[in-house]
């Protein structure tokens, strides 16, 4: 990029919206006065990883290629490593080593290199135990973000050692795809793992009109009560609830209040209500499993 | 304006706060590196055309002239039209033709001109059908934020045949103004249509201190649902319940707990509760029919 | 600060996300196209000055030396004076005289001068008397960000004379420390009036993994109503409630759900919950008294 170019940092943490955010913002500024910071969110459920690395994998590859960092981090000041990874892209992510960086890094290319954050210069001159957002990741993001060599951030760290959240994976059987709600976004639509190609495996072709039937067991606690749960997410069991819904191309060819299933902006597989809610109907929430199958 | 001046882009839309708004500003700034972003909102009631178009209309008289993104799009991916608005002001407003857009060039001067987004070159290479805040509306954006011209958007569409919202208009009838709630702002005071003008019409001359009595219908539902009633905002008839309360200059001069009705800092009548919640207070969101007349 | 450097302007309400702050950020852009606006919060409780008073407080330090405008403004239109600080740093504070800026002048070297805000050309030309953080704020800070003197905002004031909130201070007595809730975080945490200092003397040395025994009586109503007591936060009463809990360096030393004391990233004694919300726990919040003693 052209030396003039403004730094782009992208920022995303669970730290809402009271101040925090902001103290990392000042001491990025502090560091890259020109950056452009883009605030990803920092309404990630709280001490939700996969949520935030939901999020941060959804949007990065939309920024401008640089920096991102990210903190979703309840293990803040314990042993758990900082790190910064360069993406095959050419981006840069800094943040916790607990799995929030590496499905992001999968979207840009995959994980070039990663590296643990262990220059002091780059970080506050005192770094607190509770607020390596604003000591340690902002400091070193905005130093990246300035140019200064990714090397200097600290040793190379083995790219297999890295923590890596345990994600559902959609599953075909029997004419049901078996997969799971990845995330609640702001509107209610579930968004579900895999995609258009993993229902036509399973289900053979779908177009716009095709009725399909989705059941469903409302499970709390995120990916790893999915995970942990003794048949998965690609159980082919037949959740405790059902309903009909037909797959659209978008949400303004259901008649309003009516379930669709869809393609989401990703190219992942997602249920929505037209003009209304889809979690609050279906009283689903992340790590819920679901199963599609014709109707 | 100087050719190094940084270009200015409003940005509002009801994704809230979860990645969508970001994306979309990775994509303008991946067009336009240097654009000062002013994110007007994006909490807006999700589907609600006229609060968007509420709050837009409210915060682009005070932007530098420049490009306003705006995306409340429940239509998205329909036959609805994708469009451009430059006002007489000279700004260029961006997004769906679904009456968003309308009330806010109107403050800037009216619709000079409006064009159908149509130069794929200016969009991103794919187009989804759930995502053209991201795909359409940031790119065309950002293009004539960096001055590229307005003309080269697509072709000219006829002023007259542009979606407009119905709005409430107020009425005086019988020493009654007769008006609704247009808004309901994060103070929970409640924005009426109409100005001061319209209740000395109805009323005669009011004085900080004069004392009135408002009378309200709660209803539930938006404009649609009061512009659809067979009486309308206009009616004369007096609604389910009323309060006496005071007309103000300002809050501080209630005494905390009052109710007020005062001249907002847009120049319409709204009605406060003193370091309180007004909608809370009444019940009354957006779309209730609100009488206002003598004590 | 070389000349070509960007101005940067902190910026604090309780404007909520939907359209006043982005309103004022239009009008501070209009005057300093070029500003780095860093939007500290614009989610402070509504009306309370003093938990806007904590935030800027907070955030200003990590900020680069700049202009901060902060708006909680219940007596908006009123007598209460505008006015602009000039810190010991050099940094300008530009808002209303009720005590919001105060704390964060004292955390940047105390108040080397403070200005009433009269300069009728640095304010918008029609000043309405409820949205001043638009017409007479914004303006005036912009217009000091880009470096017009400090000296032409308007008369200087007697620095004795300024208001200032009546917090809280921590009191030892017989081994127990009292104290109280400054500020609610929006993790759940509790944030406490005084330091680890505080705490040793009188408790003495604390160290990770001391069992201690906090007693608390929930108290809604914020520093006033904590102020206001008969007996004060520093009253060495016992509180309602207790609850045991550990100090610890950070969250993650704790188990999930269990209660920690630790000392917060300025420097604050704080009380948290590990990967849990310790305000709803406890059903504390603002102007709650917290005791501390040796379990």
């Amino acid at each position: 990029m052209p030396a003039t170019e403004r730094p782009v940092i992208g920022f995303l943490t669970d730290f809402g919206y009271d101040g925090a955010a902001a103290i990392c913002r000042g001491v990025m500024l502090s560091i890259a006065r020109d950056a452009q910071i883009i605030d990803i969110s920092h309404a990630v459920r709280k001490f939700a990883i996969a949520d935030g690395a939901y999020l941060l994998r959804a949007a990065v590859p939309w920024l401008p290629i640089g920096v991102s960092v990210a903190v979703v981090d309840p293990g803040v000041g314990t042993a758990r490593r900082p790190i910064a990874i360069r993406t095959g892209r050419g981006d840069l992510l800094v943040g916790p080593d607990n799995g929030l960086l590496v499905p992001a890094a999968e979207r840009l290319g995959g994980v070039a290199s990663v590296r643990e954050l262990q220059n002091r210069a780059w970080m506050l001159p005192a770094t607190s135990a509770t607020f390596h957002g604003r000591d340690i990741f902002s400091p070193i993001g905005a130093h990246l973000a300035i140019g200064e060599p990714f090397e200097e951030v600290g040793a190379e760290l083995d790219v297999g050692g890295l923590v890596r959240l345990d994600l559902p994976e959609p599953e075909a059987h029997q004419g049901r795809l078996a997969t799971g709600v990845v995330y609640v976004d702001s509107f209610g639509n579930l968004r579900l793992a895999g995609g258009v190609t993993d229902l036509h495996a399973a289900l053979g072709p779908v177009e716009p009109g095709t009725g399909l039937i989705v059941d469903y067991s409302a499970a709390r606690g995120g990916f790893s009560a999915l995970a942990a749960s003794e048949t998965g997410a690609a159980d082919a069991r037949r959740g405790d609830r059902w309903e009909r819904l037909t797959w659209r191309r978008t949400f303004g060819e259901a008649s309003p209040g009516d379930l669709l299933a869809y393609e989401d902006s990703s190219g992942n597989l997602a249920i929505a209500v037209s003009n209304g809610d889809a979690a609050s109907r279906l009283g689903a929430s992340t790590g819920a499993r679901i199963g599609i199958r014709r109707a």
